[in-house]
């Protein structure tokens, strides 16, 4: 599939990365892509035999467009690209935009939200924005399986995102479907208590599960991961 | 202990009765103690041996004041009991405020905080907020160990709370202290997702559980839940 990530920070090298060793066709949309500064920064990636070319680039390569920006600059940044450019792509949306003081830069609504808002003929996927970067493409660092949501309006687009994140090592079922795009301001607030549990564990490397009642009345810990099932 | 416990609905019910059971003194504060019709509601409640009165006298009653009121009302209701009758008490506060729109009426800030602020002589630890009031007294209803947060300034009210969730059966190291009442935003914040989960789910009764980094190296799901040592 063609990929196109617009952000050239952590976590779009991560998932840039992961998708090409996973077979995809990625193309890297950097802001400053002739800075040689910038290139020598993402000197690693290019040797990998990434492309990095310029945002506008990256989104007419991309059948899926990751946005992998920072959220108080996102819609921004998508503007500079343009919705006729942008029209009928899957944005898959990691984005959480956070301001200075550490509240988010949406607090009433979300950046999903806005993206699909601002570009109705895109189909936005909020999704993996829940976890840290390295857990993004690491799900088997963690002592055992968590959840990773979807948030969204196209069922088809979904479905593309949901192979995408198991192509990153996630089991299938470890995905939960949480709805429309509205659902993506539960993933983006979570935000603040991701940073809360990170403080008092020492580490950003950690997952949320959902545990489900155990409808097998044993108590066991050692049911698989069945959040189809309730 | 002498628990008072603010609020008579679902949560404010489920919690007297399940502290009663576990050996504690429960006074159970109404805003119509005196209301024939309400009392009638909570026949069940009375005929299990909890008294029920006024918020004043479940206040004057408590070492422990519980808040189990809607969030939207709680700083409100506190502010009829007086801060002179409330100085020095722990306020165990599982409150959330939803307005009618689904989304919450503290969004920038949290009620936790707004509480502490207001009462600055209670010692308000935040907790409980992120769980149904089913799970709340049944943690063992799940299908494996979900986490519980704590949020406070104050370490000896932490741990008199931290007790208290305990009796209701949860494991000790189920707990997981975030800091101060400042990361009782992240707490209620999760309510989004919370509810985005729920309808995803089909149940209101599930937890969610931190799950760390594989230390061991096995990637084995069977390890205890160690959230002390990321």
């Amino acid at each position: 599939m063609r990929i196109g990530i617009l952000g050239t920070g952590n976590v779009g090298q991560a998932l840039a990365s992961a998708w090409a060793r996973a077979g995809h066709d990625v193309v890297v949309g950097s802001r400053r892509p002739d800075d040689p500064e910038r290139l020598t920064e993402l000197k690693e990636l290019i040797t990998s035999g990434l492309r990095v070319e310029g945002c506008a680039a990256a989104a007419a390569h991309a059948e899926v467009l990751v946005n992998a920006t920072p959220g108080t600059a996102s819609v921004e940044l998508l503007r500079t690209i343009g919705a006729p450019a942008l029209a009928g792509k899957i944005v898959l949306d990691v984005g959480v935009g956070f301001l200075e003081d550490g509240s988010l830069s949406h607090p009433d609504v979300s950046l999903g939200e806005e993206i699909q808002r601002a570009f109705p003929e895109t189909r936005v996927v909020k999704t993996l924005c829940t976890i840290d970067r390295k857990v993004m493409v690491a799900p088997e660092s963690l002592e055992g399986p968590a959840t990773v949501f979807l948030s969204g309006e196209d069922a088809e687009a979904k479905t593309v995102v949901r192979g995408l994140v198991t192509d990153l090592g996630w089991a299938d079922d470890a995905l939960l479907d949480l709805g429309g795009i509205g659902t993506a301001r539960g993933q983006e607030h979570f935000a603040l208590l991701f940073m809360g549990i990170a403080t008092a564990t020492g580490t950003y490397e950690f997952g949320i599960r959902v545990v489900l009642p155990d409808t097998a009345g044993t108590g066991s810990q050692g049911l698989p991961h069945g959040q189809g099932a309730p």
